[in-house]
């Protein structure tokens, strides 16, 4: 099969190495509004060509758009007008509702196929593509009703082939629950790191004593705003619930410690601490 | 030498396996409140024999206080006052401020090094100990210059063979300075996992969409509070400094996804990014 992978950053480029791997496909075309990066992807092999899009589905089965939500909503409806019954289009994007209000009535929407691999790093780029991202991980299909049954069974087949846990949901679940496990750890990364880098300019010797809990917690700090700013845009509503929620529990600690009442904090640890049933 | 380790959970424990390891101790004494513990470290060859703290006191060389902070502060004026010129007082707690005002001018100070290593797990107990967990990690020695010499030299020596980097600040600015790489990122992952366990309770699929980012910035939420609120409380003006300047940068956040001001929130992002200069 010939795929063609739209965006050949850290995810498209990703599964671009996976899919070729796996044997879903035999030859990857690469489609990048971003020169460099599709030079950079050939050269690192993670393509086997770039071509333009429309040539691209003019020669491929498979299409996926693995871009930034806000330009995945302005290069949908021109894909979707160029699909087939010959087409199989997954987006790869981190929010969903948006995306399936767009193409929802379309003629050609049983071609299309929403997913979400809920894995990632906090690189960007072709140079961040590595093998192995996805295995393990969960994908996320959403309201999978509306997808023509070969279609969905192509999607299903490659999810196997990664090696992913498969979960269904509808848009709206999804992008309600990734807020909550998702973008609210990002939103708390960004804005840690900006409390520490501010305080660093009067206290230059901050960062000797950052040790591993740290980095934790900052790390996703050093994600792409091209890929976040959309991500929070179109998801607005619900992070600012969450996000309203997490300021609400932080001002709740503040008083207790403003009123030393360590006996009430203590308890709020103990309760945080059932998120090891959660967490491995 | 025949070292005494006072607390023989996750870093007496990893400090007693290494001591050993490295030949910096050849016998090790536990001492713990919890009689439970003690067998367990027994049992699990992290120390050699468990004694009163007053009989290895008479037998040791190296003293190690390796309990939180609030415990710390009751038992130290005790191990002060025993202290001859034979010995050698360490602690390891997380917070050096409230301890150093209480050895100050004690007659045995000189005995003293107030030592803190920037290495620690979310785990907890000696189950938790482990090999390695100091190795190119920062120690902070704080106020040296009134430790006696010979007592210093024994702690830096330790400090060699853990291939420990050091670092020598007052107990104020170490105080300041883990209260923003340290005592914030707790805080904020004890907030993230309530807020998220809160959400879970009408929405139970959440955890399905959990990936690496999320348990990046929570799992220090599995941190017990037995060790985190007594350095909350000691560390207390300088965590609500930190924790307020963190709810403004929250806050920030929230007020430009109502306005909508997504430049604004790009440009504040770019800005955070900055951290990438600090961590690996």
């Amino acid at each position: 099969m010939i795929a063609t992978i739209v965006g050949t950053g850290l995810i498209g480029g990703s599964l671009a190495i996976t899919l070729k791997e796996k044997g879903v496909a035999n030859w990857i075309i690469g489609v990048d509004q971003s020169e460099a990066n599709l030079v950079k992807a050939q050269e690192l092999k993670i393509i086997d060509e770039g071509a333009s899009l429309k040539d691209a589905m003019l020669r491929s089965k498979l299409i996926i758009l693995a871009i930034p939500v806000d330009a995945l909503l302005q290069i949908l409806p021109t894909v979707m007008d160029h699909a087939g019954p010959e087409h199989v289009i997954m987006d790869v994007g981190s929010t969903k509702e948006k995306i399936l209000q767009l193409v929802a009535g379309h003629p050609n929407r049983g071609r299309f196929v929403a997913a979400h691999p809920m894995a990632g790093t906090e690189y960007s780029g072709p140079e961040a593509a590595i093998k192995n991202l996805f295995t393990q991980k969960t994908m996320v299909l959403c309201d999978v009703k509306n997808s023509d049954e070969d279609a969905l069974e192509v999607v299903e087949n490659l999810v196997e082939k990664l090696q992913m846990r498969l979960v269904y949901m509808n848009g709206v679940e999804h992008d309600l629950h990734t807020a909550y496990v998702s973008h609210i750890s990002h939103i708390t990364s960004f804005a840690l790191a900006l409390t520490v880098l501010e305080k660093e300019k009067e206290q230059g010797r901050i960062f000797e004593l950052a040790s591993g809990g740290f980095e934790s917690t900052v790390r996703l700090a050093k994600s792409s705003p091209d890929m976040w700013v959309p991500i929070f845009k179109h998801n607005r509503n619900n992070v600012l619930d969450v996000l309203d929620e997490h300021i609400n529990q932080l001002q709740q600690m503040k008083q207790l410690l403003e009123s030393e009442d360590y006996e009430t904090f203590y308890k709020l640890i103990q309760k945080s601490n059932k998120i090891r049933k959660i967490l491995k």
